[in-house]
């Protein structure tokens, strides 16, 4: 049963996909600190939860720039991280070189780490533009050994 | 082929991971059912077949609260359900303890369907805030179960 | 470690799964692409490096149809593809037979296929409504194969 995790290629998948998983994971706690600090709700029932006075409970439910930065990283992480892990996992399956899986690995989950911080930090473009190309060609490099790999073996 | 199914642990990860992602796809029907019944569509061509007068075809491209509450229902689904079933394949991958890692499972799966009724039936806060934490306290204390099993063992 | 690939209907899990997430990442360059053409950006940074006018950058913030309905058919690919992958995983430890997992996966593949140029081409309803439901109902069928194989035997 735990044949997979015994093997190294598989057990350093499973290190990162964790890892970059609770990455995605906490842009939801980040959003809903933009929320409650900026008093832009979605709904009326949490700008009921966070206002006193009935007549401004109406006005809290708005958007806020902060709010919708944010809301914008996490959606570009489940378009990103949620295919990579997809693709690492039958990736890590075909048996691959262990460094070669490794430095793929790795670059990914360091690659989504300079997205976030350039996309929350609004830096200068071509920074989360590269950091972003670089994650996607990582996953498209891996997507291409299952295929590869299935196809010609 | 079939030894990962003959896993206790591994199956009832598979049998809850199946039930909670047909929750998260139902929020698909639900949604288009909003649309039909609200006659609020994203697309001129959704429209137009919903609409007899071409006068009225334009106007019908609209938002609506009813539809809007199940798209930010399905999208926080997105969010915490999938991130469950990713991080649930490589925990229930460790060898956990079975009632503990069975424990998780159902607790997820409940705080799931706590956290959809609270959200489309608009309940008061913190109802559906509650419920969306526990989900996600389930999913990280098990993705430190799988950084913890790949650093120290 | 390599034996699940060495499964029939895993290795095909395998390949399909990958070339329907392929599909699903590459709805990130083609949002990008209508972004850069149509002059229409979500951050003021990315305005800014594609605009030498300063007074123009702010108005370059702005929405167009062409890139939301790219982003609505990139939305669906998650909410629809996403879910394709976990189930089927899941349901090719199941030991299908493996003509009957093939018609699975390739008739979801074909049905997302037919929905994204449905969707991008705007061609009138119900078709891209039937390539939808289509996919929908093959991972439901997985879906239910999998809990009954679990709750079953």
């Amino acid at each position: 049963m735990a044949s997979l995790m015994e093997d190294e290629v598989f057990r350093s998948f499973a290190k990162y996909a964790a890892i970059v998983t609770v990455k995605l994971l906490l842009m939801g706690p980040l959003t809903a600190y933009y929320r409650i600090t900026r008093k832009a709700f979605a709904n009326p029932e949490d700008a009921a939860a966070h206002s006193s006075k009935p007549e401004e409970k109406k006005q809290l439910v708005r958007t806020n720039e902060d709010v919708e930065r944010a809301r914008r990283c996490h959606q570009n992480d489940l378009e990103s991280i949620v295919p990579f892990v997809l693709v690492g996992l039958l990736y890590a399956l075909t048996g691959p070189d262990p460094s070669w899986a490794l430095l793929h690995f790795r670059v990914f989950v360091c690659s989504r780490l300079v997205h976030t911080v350039a996309y929350m930090m609004a830096l200068p473009q071509p920074s989360r533009g590269l950091s972003w190309a670089v994650g996607f060609m990582t996953t498209l490099s891996m997507a291409h050994t299952v295929i590869h790999s299935v196809v010609f073996h």
